[in-house]
Protein backbone atom coordinates (compact mmCIF):
# COMPACT_ATOMS: atom_id res chain seq x y z
CA UNK A 1 0.00 0.00 0.00
CA UNK A 2 1.25 3.61 -1.08
CA UNK A 3 1.55 5.66 2.09
CA UNK A 4 0.23 9.47 1.74
CA UNK A 5 0.51 12.31 4.16
CA UNK A 6 -2.50 14.25 4.81
CA UNK A 7 -2.53 17.65 6.13
CA UNK A 8 -5.55 17.51 8.96
CA UNK A 9 -6.76 20.46 10.68
CA UNK A 10 -9.63 19.07 13.03
CA UNK A 11 -12.17 20.32 9.95
CA UNK A 12 -14.32 19.32 7.97
CA UNK A 13 -12.60 19.47 4.80
CA UNK A 14 -9.04 17.75 6.19
CA UNK A 15 -11.31 15.00 7.72
CA UNK A 16 -13.09 14.50 3.86
CA UNK A 17 -9.80 13.71 2.39
CA UNK A 18 -8.57 11.50 4.79
CA UNK A 19 -11.29 9.60 3.70
CA UNK A 20 -11.03 10.08 0.06
CA UNK A 21 -7.29 9.36 0.48
CA UNK A 22 -8.21 5.86 1.68
CA UNK A 23 -10.56 5.37 -0.62
CA UNK A 24 -8.29 6.40 -3.32
CA UNK A 25 -5.93 2.77 -1.78
CA UNK A 26 -3.37 5.39 0.49
CA UNK A 27 -2.26 4.27 3.59
CA UNK A 28 -2.86 7.64 5.12
CA UNK A 29 -0.09 9.14 7.78
CA UNK A 30 -2.21 12.16 9.25
CA UNK A 31 -0.27 15.60 10.28
CA UNK A 32 -2.02 17.95 12.67
CA UNK A 33 0.10 21.35 13.52
CA UNK A 34 -0.15 23.23 17.83
CA UNK A 35 0.88 26.51 15.88
CA UNK A 36 -0.68 29.02 18.47
CA UNK A 37 -3.96 28.97 17.54
CA UNK A 38 -6.13 30.62 20.24
CA UNK A 39 -7.21 27.32 21.10
CA UNK A 40 -7.03 23.71 21.05
CA UNK A 41 -10.64 22.33 20.35
CA UNK A 42 -9.04 21.47 16.52
CA UNK A 43 -6.06 19.58 17.84
CA UNK A 44 -8.38 17.08 20.15
CA UNK A 45 -10.92 16.59 17.34
CA UNK A 46 -7.99 16.11 14.38
CA UNK A 47 -7.10 13.39 16.95
CA UNK A 48 -10.40 12.01 16.92
CA UNK A 49 -10.98 11.88 13.46
CA UNK A 50 -7.27 10.08 12.53
CA UNK A 51 -8.01 7.42 15.08
CA UNK A 52 -12.08 7.13 13.67
CA UNK A 53 -10.56 6.87 10.09
CA UNK A 54 -7.76 4.91 10.92
CA UNK A 55 -4.82 6.54 9.88
CA UNK A 56 -1.52 4.33 10.73
CA UNK A 57 0.27 7.23 12.46
CA UNK A 58 -0.69 10.97 13.43
CA UNK A 59 2.07 13.45 13.95
CA UNK A 60 1.36 16.69 16.08
CA UNK A 61 4.30 18.86 15.32
CA UNK A 62 4.36 21.84 17.19
CA UNK A 63 5.13 25.32 15.57
CA UNK A 64 4.91 29.15 17.17
CA UNK A 65 3.45 31.29 14.19
CA UNK A 66 2.88 33.78 17.03
CA UNK A 67 6.64 35.14 16.68
CA UNK A 68 5.61 36.46 13.36
CA UNK A 69 1.82 37.90 14.28
CA UNK A 70 -0.51 39.50 11.96
CA UNK A 71 -3.65 37.04 12.48
CA UNK A 72 -7.41 37.23 14.19
CA UNK A 73 -6.25 33.30 14.66
CA UNK A 74 -3.36 33.40 16.73
CA UNK A 75 -3.11 36.75 18.04
CA UNK A 76 -5.39 38.84 20.44
CA UNK A 77 -7.53 40.38 17.27
CA UNK A 78 -11.21 39.62 17.27
CA UNK A 79 -12.79 37.90 14.77
CA UNK A 80 -14.57 39.10 12.48
CA UNK A 81 -18.69 37.91 13.01
CA UNK A 82 -21.74 38.10 10.23
CA UNK A 83 -19.22 39.06 7.45
CA UNK A 84 -21.12 39.11 3.92
CA UNK A 85 -20.77 35.53 2.47
CA UNK A 86 -20.34 38.07 -0.84
CA UNK A 87 -17.18 38.79 0.44
CA UNK A 88 -15.54 35.41 1.30
CA UNK A 89 -13.65 35.21 -1.62
CA UNK A 90 -13.00 39.08 -2.56
CA UNK A 91 -11.22 39.84 0.75
CA UNK A 92 -8.23 38.15 2.66
CA UNK A 93 -9.60 38.54 6.32
CA UNK A 94 -7.50 39.23 9.32
CA UNK A 95 -8.36 35.51 10.08
CA UNK A 96 -5.48 35.13 7.04
CA UNK A 97 -2.88 33.45 8.91
CA UNK A 98 0.50 34.25 7.01
CA UNK A 99 1.95 31.71 4.69
CA UNK A 100 0.20 29.53 6.78
CA UNK A 101 -0.54 26.86 4.26
CA UNK A 102 2.91 26.73 2.60
CA UNK A 103 4.69 26.48 5.91
CA UNK A 104 2.14 23.22 6.51
CA UNK A 105 3.08 21.88 2.75
CA UNK A 106 6.72 22.39 3.13
CA UNK A 107 6.12 20.12 6.69
CA UNK A 108 4.48 17.86 5.18
CA UNK A 109 7.17 17.90 2.64
CA UNK A 110 9.65 16.97 5.15
CA UNK A 111 7.28 13.85 6.40
CA UNK A 112 6.50 12.74 3.10
CA UNK A 113 10.47 12.85 2.78
CA UNK A 114 11.21 10.64 5.63
CA UNK A 115 8.51 8.00 4.94
CA UNK A 116 9.43 7.69 1.34
CA UNK A 117 6.22 9.09 0.38
CA UNK A 118 5.50 10.82 -2.99
CA UNK A 119 1.68 11.74 -2.01
CA UNK A 120 0.44 14.69 0.18
CA UNK A 121 -3.53 15.39 0.53
CA UNK A 122 -4.38 19.02 1.83
CA UNK A 123 -8.53 19.68 1.45
CA UNK A 124 -8.24 23.38 0.03
CA UNK A 125 -11.40 24.38 -2.21
CA UNK A 126 -11.38 27.24 -4.53
CA UNK A 127 -14.78 27.82 -4.35
CA UNK A 128 -16.79 28.07 -1.12
CA UNK A 129 -13.25 29.18 0.57
CA UNK A 130 -12.08 32.66 2.30
CA UNK A 131 -10.37 34.25 0.31
CA UNK A 132 -6.77 33.06 1.23
CA UNK A 133 -4.52 33.28 -1.21
CA UNK A 134 -2.85 30.28 -0.55
CA UNK A 135 -6.45 27.95 -1.04
CA UNK A 136 -5.96 28.61 -5.32
CA UNK A 137 -4.80 25.49 -7.68
CA UNK A 138 -2.33 27.68 -9.22
CA UNK A 139 -0.56 28.19 -5.96
CA UNK A 140 -1.13 24.52 -5.07
CA UNK A 141 0.68 23.74 -8.57
CA UNK A 142 3.38 25.86 -8.36
CA UNK A 143 4.18 24.14 -4.67
CA UNK A 144 3.88 21.26 -6.33
CA UNK A 145 6.62 22.23 -8.87
CA UNK A 146 8.84 23.99 -6.38
CA UNK A 147 8.40 20.43 -4.03
CA UNK A 148 10.22 18.24 -6.69
CA UNK A 149 13.11 20.16 -6.97
CA UNK A 150 13.24 20.33 -2.92
CA UNK A 151 14.22 16.56 -2.16
CA UNK A 152 16.31 13.85 -2.52
CA UNK A 153 14.12 12.57 -5.30
CA UNK A 154 13.74 15.06 -6.96
CA UNK A 155 17.60 15.22 -7.55
CA UNK A 156 18.00 11.56 -7.73
CA UNK A 157 15.04 11.87 -10.75
CA UNK A 158 13.39 9.39 -8.80
CA UNK A 159 9.60 9.75 -7.52
CA UNK A 160 7.47 12.97 -8.29
CA UNK A 161 5.67 14.42 -5.24
CA UNK A 162 2.36 14.80 -6.31
CA UNK A 163 0.31 17.41 -3.91
CA UNK A 164 -3.52 15.97 -3.91
CA UNK A 165 -6.25 18.64 -3.61
CA UNK A 166 -9.44 16.32 -4.17
CA UNK A 167 -12.20 19.26 -2.90
CA UNK A 168 -10.55 21.98 -4.95
CA UNK A 169 -13.47 21.83 -6.97
CA UNK A 170 -16.04 20.96 -5.03
CA UNK A 171 -18.81 23.06 -2.93
CA UNK A 172 -18.74 22.56 0.66
CA UNK A 173 -22.91 20.92 0.19
CA UNK A 174 -21.06 18.35 -2.03
CA UNK A 175 -17.77 18.01 0.42
CA UNK A 176 -20.41 17.23 3.30
CA UNK A 177 -22.70 14.36 0.79
CA UNK A 178 -19.25 12.60 -0.38
CA UNK A 179 -17.89 12.56 3.24
CA UNK A 180 -21.46 11.23 4.73
CA UNK A 181 -21.14 8.78 1.25
CA UNK A 182 -17.62 7.58 3.15
CA UNK A 183 -18.77 7.25 6.32
CA UNK A 184 -17.29 10.78 8.00
CA UNK A 185 -18.59 11.44 11.30
CA UNK A 186 -18.35 14.76 11.36
CA UNK A 187 -19.82 15.36 14.88
CA UNK A 188 -15.98 14.76 15.99
CA UNK A 189 -15.32 17.76 13.36
CA UNK A 190 -13.93 21.51 14.54
CA UNK A 191 -14.81 24.51 12.00
CA UNK A 192 -15.43 27.68 14.43
CA UNK A 193 -12.55 30.47 14.50
CA UNK A 194 -13.84 31.36 17.78
CA UNK A 195 -15.65 28.82 19.87
CA UNK A 196 -17.12 29.31 23.53
CA UNK A 197 -14.79 27.98 26.23
CA UNK A 198 -16.01 24.45 26.03
CA UNK A 199 -15.81 24.18 22.66
CA UNK A 200 -19.15 25.01 21.36
CA UNK A 201 -19.34 26.70 17.54
CA UNK A 202 -20.32 30.19 17.44
CA UNK A 203 -21.92 30.19 13.91
CA UNK A 204 -20.94 33.96 13.26
CA UNK A 205 -17.71 33.19 11.89
CA UNK A 206 -16.68 32.58 8.29
CA UNK A 207 -16.17 29.56 8.98
CA UNK A 208 -19.58 28.35 10.71
CA UNK A 209 -21.45 30.36 8.31
CA UNK A 210 -19.52 28.35 5.40
CA UNK A 211 -20.44 25.13 7.07
CA UNK A 212 -24.25 25.64 7.62
CA UNK A 213 -24.95 26.41 4.51
CA UNK A 214 -23.16 23.54 3.30
CA UNK A 215 -25.11 21.04 5.34
CA UNK A 216 -28.32 23.11 4.00
CA UNK A 217 -27.76 22.75 0.64
CA UNK A 218 -26.83 19.75 1.22
CA UNK A 219 -30.37 19.01 2.96
CA UNK A 220 -28.57 17.86 6.01
CA UNK A 221 -28.92 18.39 9.74
CA UNK A 222 -24.76 19.39 11.32
CA UNK A 223 -24.08 17.43 13.82
CA UNK A 224 -21.96 20.12 15.93
CA UNK A 225 -23.94 22.25 18.46
CA UNK A 226 -23.79 25.84 18.30
CA UNK A 227 -24.62 28.50 20.88
CA UNK A 228 -27.17 30.06 19.15
CA UNK B 1 14.88 51.77 4.27
CA UNK B 2 13.09 48.36 2.62
CA UNK B 3 13.16 46.08 5.26
CA UNK B 4 14.75 42.42 4.32
CA UNK B 5 14.21 39.15 5.79
CA UNK B 6 17.68 37.17 6.17
CA UNK B 7 17.96 33.57 7.40
CA UNK B 8 20.87 33.12 9.91
CA UNK B 9 21.79 29.90 10.46
CA UNK B 10 24.82 31.11 12.83
CA UNK B 11 27.26 30.14 10.44
CA UNK B 12 29.96 31.65 7.92
CA UNK B 13 27.99 32.07 4.69
CA UNK B 14 24.57 33.25 6.61
CA UNK B 15 26.44 35.83 8.43
CA UNK B 16 27.99 37.19 5.25
CA UNK B 17 24.61 37.27 4.02
CA UNK B 18 23.44 39.71 6.58
CA UNK B 19 26.39 41.66 5.76
CA UNK B 20 25.74 41.51 2.05
CA UNK B 21 21.86 42.59 2.71
CA UNK B 22 23.11 46.08 4.92
CA UNK B 23 25.56 46.87 2.10
CA UNK B 24 22.90 46.74 -0.68
CA UNK B 25 20.62 49.51 1.31
CA UNK B 26 18.27 46.89 3.38
CA UNK B 27 17.38 47.15 6.63
CA UNK B 28 17.73 43.58 8.11
CA UNK B 29 15.41 41.70 10.08
CA UNK B 30 17.30 37.76 10.80
CA UNK B 31 15.42 35.22 11.38
CA UNK B 32 16.81 31.57 13.17
CA UNK B 33 15.21 28.35 14.03
CA UNK B 34 15.64 25.95 16.91
CA UNK B 35 14.59 22.81 14.87
CA UNK B 36 15.96 20.25 17.41
CA UNK B 37 19.53 20.29 16.02
CA UNK B 38 22.18 18.28 17.96
CA UNK B 39 23.35 21.73 19.53
CA UNK B 40 22.16 25.05 20.01
CA UNK B 41 25.93 26.90 19.39
CA UNK B 42 24.55 28.16 16.21
CA UNK B 43 21.51 29.60 17.66
CA UNK B 44 24.09 31.57 20.43
CA UNK B 45 26.07 32.57 17.10
CA UNK B 46 23.15 33.88 15.49
CA UNK B 47 22.16 36.22 18.59
CA UNK B 48 26.08 37.40 18.59
CA UNK B 49 26.33 38.08 14.44
CA UNK B 50 22.85 39.76 14.41
CA UNK B 51 23.79 42.22 17.34
CA UNK B 52 27.25 42.48 15.76
CA UNK B 53 26.01 43.83 12.21
CA UNK B 54 22.90 45.47 13.60
CA UNK B 55 20.50 43.72 12.65
CA UNK B 56 16.76 45.80 13.33
CA UNK B 57 15.31 42.48 15.03
CA UNK B 58 16.16 38.73 15.47
CA UNK B 59 13.48 35.80 15.77
CA UNK B 60 14.34 32.92 17.17
CA UNK B 61 11.74 30.45 15.54
CA UNK B 62 10.79 27.00 17.72
CA UNK B 63 9.66 24.32 15.35
CA UNK B 64 10.61 20.62 15.80
CA UNK B 65 11.68 18.45 12.82
CA UNK B 66 12.54 15.99 15.10
CA UNK B 67 9.13 14.71 14.81
CA UNK B 68 10.26 13.32 11.46
CA UNK B 69 13.83 12.21 11.97
CA UNK B 70 15.69 10.98 8.95
CA UNK B 71 18.98 12.86 9.55
CA UNK B 72 22.60 12.83 11.76
CA UNK B 73 21.66 16.27 12.39
CA UNK B 74 18.78 15.87 14.39
CA UNK B 75 18.73 12.61 15.49
CA UNK B 76 20.72 10.29 17.06
CA UNK B 77 22.81 9.29 14.60
CA UNK B 78 26.65 10.23 13.64
CA UNK B 79 28.15 13.05 11.65
CA UNK B 80 30.24 11.51 8.70
CA UNK B 81 33.53 12.10 9.19
CA UNK B 82 36.68 13.05 6.85
CA UNK B 83 34.52 12.04 3.74
CA UNK B 84 36.13 12.72 0.44
CA UNK B 85 35.44 16.27 -1.04
CA UNK B 86 34.99 15.30 -4.31
CA UNK B 87 31.88 13.18 -3.02
CA UNK B 88 30.69 16.42 -1.01
CA UNK B 89 28.18 18.05 -4.44
CA UNK B 90 27.52 14.11 -5.87
CA UNK B 91 26.04 12.15 -2.81
CA UNK B 92 23.22 13.62 -0.76
CA UNK B 93 25.05 12.67 3.08
CA UNK B 94 23.24 12.13 6.52
CA UNK B 95 23.76 15.46 7.53
CA UNK B 96 20.79 16.31 4.70
CA UNK B 97 17.64 17.60 6.99
CA UNK B 98 14.50 16.28 4.91
CA UNK B 99 13.06 19.19 3.52
CA UNK B 100 14.48 22.04 5.52
CA UNK B 101 15.63 24.89 3.34
CA UNK B 102 12.03 24.70 1.82
CA UNK B 103 10.39 25.14 6.11
CA UNK B 104 13.01 27.86 6.44
CA UNK B 105 11.71 29.82 3.68
CA UNK B 106 8.40 29.20 4.16
CA UNK B 107 8.79 30.86 7.63
CA UNK B 108 10.64 34.16 5.95
CA UNK B 109 8.30 34.31 3.88
CA UNK B 110 5.33 34.55 6.92
CA UNK B 111 7.82 36.95 8.19
CA UNK B 112 8.15 39.23 5.29
CA UNK B 113 4.57 39.36 4.80
CA UNK B 114 3.82 40.47 8.47
CA UNK B 115 6.81 42.89 8.22
CA UNK B 116 5.33 44.51 4.75
CA UNK B 117 8.69 43.31 3.30
CA UNK B 118 9.42 41.61 -0.26
CA UNK B 119 13.13 40.86 0.12
CA UNK B 120 14.39 37.53 1.61
CA UNK B 121 18.03 36.63 2.20
CA UNK B 122 19.21 33.02 2.23
CA UNK B 123 22.80 31.96 2.36
CA UNK B 124 23.00 28.73 -0.34
CA UNK B 125 25.73 28.21 -2.36
CA UNK B 126 26.09 26.46 -5.36
CA UNK B 127 29.72 25.49 -5.77
CA UNK B 128 30.92 24.54 -2.25
CA UNK B 129 28.25 22.63 -0.95
CA UNK B 130 27.29 19.18 0.63
CA UNK B 131 25.28 17.90 -2.19
CA UNK B 132 21.68 19.32 -0.91
CA UNK B 133 18.92 19.52 -3.31
CA UNK B 134 17.35 22.86 -1.66
CA UNK B 135 20.74 24.45 -2.24
CA UNK B 136 20.32 24.41 -6.01
CA UNK B 137 19.37 27.66 -8.43
CA UNK B 138 16.50 26.22 -9.58
CA UNK B 139 14.91 24.62 -6.76
CA UNK B 140 15.37 29.08 -5.28
CA UNK B 141 13.84 30.01 -8.34
CA UNK B 142 10.99 28.01 -7.83
CA UNK B 143 10.68 28.71 -4.55
CA UNK B 144 10.26 32.43 -5.96
CA UNK B 145 7.42 31.69 -7.86
CA UNK B 146 5.56 29.82 -5.53
CA UNK B 147 5.66 32.18 -3.15
CA UNK B 148 4.77 35.03 -4.92
CA UNK B 149 1.33 32.96 -5.57
CA UNK B 150 1.69 31.85 -1.31
CA UNK B 151 0.76 35.64 -0.22
CA UNK B 152 -1.39 38.51 0.02
CA UNK B 153 0.60 41.09 -2.45
CA UNK B 154 0.46 37.45 -5.27
CA UNK B 155 -3.30 38.20 -4.96
CA UNK B 156 -3.73 41.60 -4.69
CA UNK B 157 -1.13 42.07 -7.73
CA UNK B 158 1.49 44.10 -5.28
CA UNK B 159 5.18 43.86 -4.27
CA UNK B 160 6.64 40.77 -5.81
CA UNK B 161 8.72 38.28 -3.30
CA UNK B 162 12.58 38.38 -4.33
CA UNK B 163 14.99 35.45 -2.76
CA UNK B 164 18.25 37.00 -3.03
CA UNK B 165 21.40 34.30 -2.74
CA UNK B 166 24.07 36.45 -3.27
CA UNK B 167 26.52 33.68 -2.07
CA UNK B 168 25.14 31.04 -4.61
CA UNK B 169 27.69 31.45 -7.15
CA UNK B 170 30.57 32.22 -4.64
CA UNK B 171 33.41 29.60 -3.76
CA UNK B 172 34.17 29.82 -0.15
CA UNK B 173 37.35 31.98 -0.30
CA UNK B 174 35.31 34.25 -2.09
CA UNK B 175 32.66 34.32 0.69
CA UNK B 176 35.49 34.77 3.03
CA UNK B 177 37.02 37.57 0.93
CA UNK B 178 33.68 39.62 0.57
CA UNK B 179 32.65 39.17 4.40
CA UNK B 180 36.40 40.47 5.58
CA UNK B 181 36.21 43.28 3.53
CA UNK B 182 32.64 44.14 4.57
CA UNK B 183 34.12 43.73 8.42
CA UNK B 184 32.40 40.55 9.03
CA UNK B 185 33.53 39.00 12.53
CA UNK B 186 34.10 35.20 11.67
CA UNK B 187 35.17 34.48 15.16
CA UNK B 188 31.30 35.12 16.11
CA UNK B 189 30.37 32.02 13.32
CA UNK B 190 29.57 28.63 13.95
CA UNK B 191 30.18 26.20 11.28
CA UNK B 192 30.92 22.25 12.61
CA UNK B 193 28.09 19.85 12.54
CA UNK B 194 29.39 18.08 15.41
CA UNK B 195 31.14 20.09 17.96
CA UNK B 196 32.87 19.01 21.43
CA UNK B 197 30.80 20.02 24.40
CA UNK B 198 32.57 23.20 25.07
CA UNK B 199 31.57 24.47 21.32
CA UNK B 200 34.96 23.19 19.62
CA UNK B 201 34.72 22.56 15.94
CA UNK B 202 35.87 19.27 15.28
CA UNK B 203 37.74 19.62 11.86
CA UNK B 204 36.43 16.38 10.28
CA UNK B 205 33.02 17.15 9.32
CA UNK B 206 31.91 18.31 6.17
CA UNK B 207 30.84 21.45 7.15
CA UNK B 208 34.49 22.00 8.98
CA UNK B 209 36.43 20.82 6.00
CA UNK B 210 34.95 23.44 3.46
CA UNK B 211 35.45 26.19 6.00
CA UNK B 212 39.04 25.09 6.68
CA UNK B 213 39.47 25.02 2.74
CA UNK B 214 38.19 28.30 1.91
CA UNK B 215 39.90 30.23 5.05
CA UNK B 216 42.90 28.34 3.30
CA UNK B 217 42.34 29.53 -0.53
CA UNK B 218 41.66 32.31 1.03
CA UNK B 219 45.22 33.14 2.45
CA UNK B 220 43.26 33.83 5.67
CA UNK B 221 43.50 32.41 9.11
CA UNK B 222 40.17 30.89 10.90
CA UNK B 223 39.14 32.85 13.52
CA UNK B 224 37.99 29.59 15.65
CA UNK B 225 39.64 27.13 17.66
CA UNK B 226 39.28 23.41 16.00
CA UNK B 227 39.74 20.43 18.69
CA UNK B 228 42.69 19.20 16.52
Amino acid sequence: MQKAVILLSGGLDSATCLAISKQNGFEPYALSFRYGQRHEFEIDSAGAIAKSLGAKEHVISNIDLRAFGGSALTDDIDVPKDRDEALFSKDIPITYVPARNTIFLSFSLAYAEVLNASDIFIGVNALDYSGYPDCRPEYISSFQNMANLATKSGIEGQSHIQIHTPLINLTKAEIIRLGIEMGVDYSLTHSCYDPKEDGTACSHCDACKLRLKGFEEAGLTDPLTYSD
